[in-house]
């Protein structure tokens, strides 16, 4: 059996995929659970996935890689599927509220007095944020970043590929997807595939800073 | 054999450890290399872990969990280990070079013309969020966010429990483990054990949003 080291270890940055490859639906399914179910402070999955999978649909996504940032396009039309993270771009009583209607839902409170502490719970959190911290855009991304991480990893899991981008046109993709009518920002495109052969990253080693430098035990 | 997507599904937020049992120390050993192998925005890296399992240290950080955020002392002080995951707190061409050289010294580089676009890629985005978007600090603990799910879903893997938190004084523990003279910030503090039999959350249902609500296919 491989472990989850030994997929934290194969798995690399695809710089190159395969074009014209589709995946299997079971595993399209697959990628939308692991989104689904990353974990995020406070449950509060402050988030939107686009998968696109159409040739339309990446090419039109593929178009934010412009200008300087051409050099991602082909990573993009070539990919298999493409998703784009997406994270919230405001904080209101409704959203928190709509999670806690489907924590209930869910059956997660047993009484009135357990929900009325998670209600306060992600409330104080998220308008902390807002209010007093002035990075709630900052905070919501940073559990996309999570959603990101579950996906590359997932992906690996999954016999797939991925290439995580930042570098593409912001506002292009904004207004390609009509985001901010949704209330969302782009936050970071990952094109799903199987990586070409001749992609020198398939074969490079993997690099880290040693241990000794990142971790301290006390 | 249990898939990656089982584990997502049976991993939970562990509100109560057991305590007073250690984790074994080649587990520990496999927590160290899932944080190491965390992936990053052109590998960057920009964090530090540091690793507490004595009495003293774990007292040391649940000292952080003071006045509001008392609620969050018994959930560091009862499990075995506990991980505070910070991230760098400045940006320098000193620090991009650190990362390039270990690149290098892995065998990243067939040439120097890749370990030239290496160092440009690093450095464009890691100076463009300085400089330009001024959002340096954030950019790199979303990095960290990375290594918190990876954390959090890798701990399900090596048959423990996690307990992420926010909630605690980060001045407060910024002085308790002099993080300011190396350079870092407190991000967030997971702790890792053995969850209580009498967890209410062990056996509380998962809730997420559901995928329409959260995913588009295009």
């Amino acid at each position: 059996m491989t472990t989850y080291i030994e997929k934290l270890e194969s798995r690399y940055t695809a710089k190159k995929f395969t074009p014209n490859i589709s995946i299997p639906s079971k595993t399209i399914e697959d990628i939308k659970r692991i989104l689904q179910l990353s974990p995020s402070s406070t449950n509060s999955q402050p988030w939107h996935f686009v998968i696109a999978t159409s040739e339309e649909s990446k090419e039109r996504i593929a178009e934010s890689a412009r200008g300087f940032y051409e050099f991602n396009a082909g990573k993009i039309t070539d990919a298999s599927a493409v998703v784009v993270l997406c994270t919230k771009s405001t904080v209101d009583t409704d959203y928190t509220d709509t999670v806690l209607l489907q924590e209930e839902k869910d059956g997660r409170f047993p009484n009135n007095e357990v929900k009325e502490m998670n209600r306060k719970g992600r409330e104080f959190f998220m308008l902390k944020h807002r209010d007093t911290l002035n990075d709630a855009q900052h905070w919501m991304e940073k559990q996309t970043f999570i959603a990101l991480g579950n996906l590359l990893v997932g992906a690996e899991h999954l016999g797939l590929q991925a290439c995580p981008m930042e570098g593409f046109d912001y506002e292009y993709l904004t207004e390609a997807l009509a985001l901010d009518k949704k209330g969302f920002v782009p936050t970071v495109i990952v094109s799903l595939g199987y990586g070409a052969d001749d992609d020198f990253n398939a074969n490079t080693p993997k690099s880290r800073l040693p241990q000794q430098s990142i971790i301290t035990e006390i």
